[in-house]
């Protein structure tokens, strides 16, 4: 069995580095949420605002972590990897493998571990069968 | 009648720097609106959340504009004079002129529209008169 | 002649929302921005980072306002027209022109002044003979 | 000896929560980067902007994790309780313990791991004596 890695370029924007002219540090986290929007539109074939708005289920992260490697500069086209590191009964965790597209070198890798929940009551439930099995198809074996 | 300015201070921070290593411009309308929180906080004499989520009005803005005088670059603290420029019936035009404190010049100025509406069905409504008295103490002579 | 329009297309992001839940209204100008490099990279044909950063030729905002028409809700697709409204000697007017993709409506639009500069003095200085070559295929008629 | 902390509180803004209205995850980095930039400011005694510009040093971040707790909502303070876990050669470790000021409830908890460097070429040098020392009375003991 084949494990799948949802591939995704995102460009450092002007606006989105600090002083030092690199990826401002949190900012790493938003592109990892777009990465995983941007998974659900295509890997899904659900866009993250119909489960949300439409089915009520939200993804709270209660976990995050990210290394930083070589620094992101302003222009560099980023390559996401992103894969599901591990799935239980209602979280999933996510990993991002981060590289630079301009020479392939590894840059950083960010972590996060997100809970199923109801969006009403903002209260822990188990992965409803669809999101589980395409979350599946990106399980790291 | 003597025409009061609401001031306060917002610091430009590490990461709201552009490549050019000065305040990247969209973040001064972000400013403006923390500028606005603190108005209502402590000159309005109730807090943003409240009338958003217990009065259920909000103030969704409908034109906006700045000029850009200066660099605002990092590590200055820039001082915001807010004044209210005009008060319709249910919309209410505020003005920020950006000082830096370091030094006193002008850095920028910026203007917004905002028009009350009923948070449920975002349609436009007359500003209550708590609010209204609140924003006239601010007005432009 | 016919003018150019260019065109891009960026989903409103779920971290780029405010507490109505709709485009809290200065990422505007940087999804503005975000439109500006892709200009570059795709119509000018040089990435705005080599013209910063090699060329050492920089675009501070002077000026910048935007009208919004109607909400910009989580989950929509806006579709960005750029163009260019006016080119002086130094400075350049872009209009940026956002629709709904989900039923073409206009949303908003923006306009921002920008002056050319030299980056490592700041100082105003004539625009360079092929980026005023680029931007005029641009200029509205 | 007693063990000092940093607090400060900051406040969620309206525009830096997400689609669930709570604190957008990745924010709360940008929060704690301010946090340590009035650390800077208030117990180091020299701005962030001097050490960074006029000293050449800088300290990007290699490692970032946190714990989310319970929803930061819109309108709430956030309290910083800010310590120093662990002081190395070139390397320091801070913690961010972030509580609600409405209830006192614990809701997240982030810690970085920065790394200080020469800022013009970017390669790791030891912690200047000033800063290791301003560093060494929030240790944690």
């Amino acid at each position: 069995m084949t494990q799948k890695t949802f591939r995704t370029v995102v460009p450092v924007a002007f606006g989105d580095v600090d002083y030092a002219r690199i990826l401002y540090y949190p900012r790493l986290f938003h592109y990892c949420h777009v990465v995983m929007e941007r998974f659900f539109d295509e890997s899904v074939g659900q866009p993250y605002v119909e489960v949300l708005r439409d089915r009520r289920i939200g993804f709270p992260t209660v976990h995050t972590e990210a290394d930083y490697r070589r620094p992101m500069p302003y222009g560099e086209k980023l390559v996401f990897d992103f894969t599901v590191r591990a799935l239980g009964t209602s979280s999933v965790s996510f990993r991002y493998v981060v590289s630079g597209e301009s020479d392939g070198t590894a840059r950083a890798e960010a972590r996060s571990t997100v809970v199923c929940v109801d969006m009403d009551r903002f209260e822990k439930q188990p992965l409803p069968k669809d999101l589980r099995h395409a979350f599946a198809a990106y399980l790291e074996v």
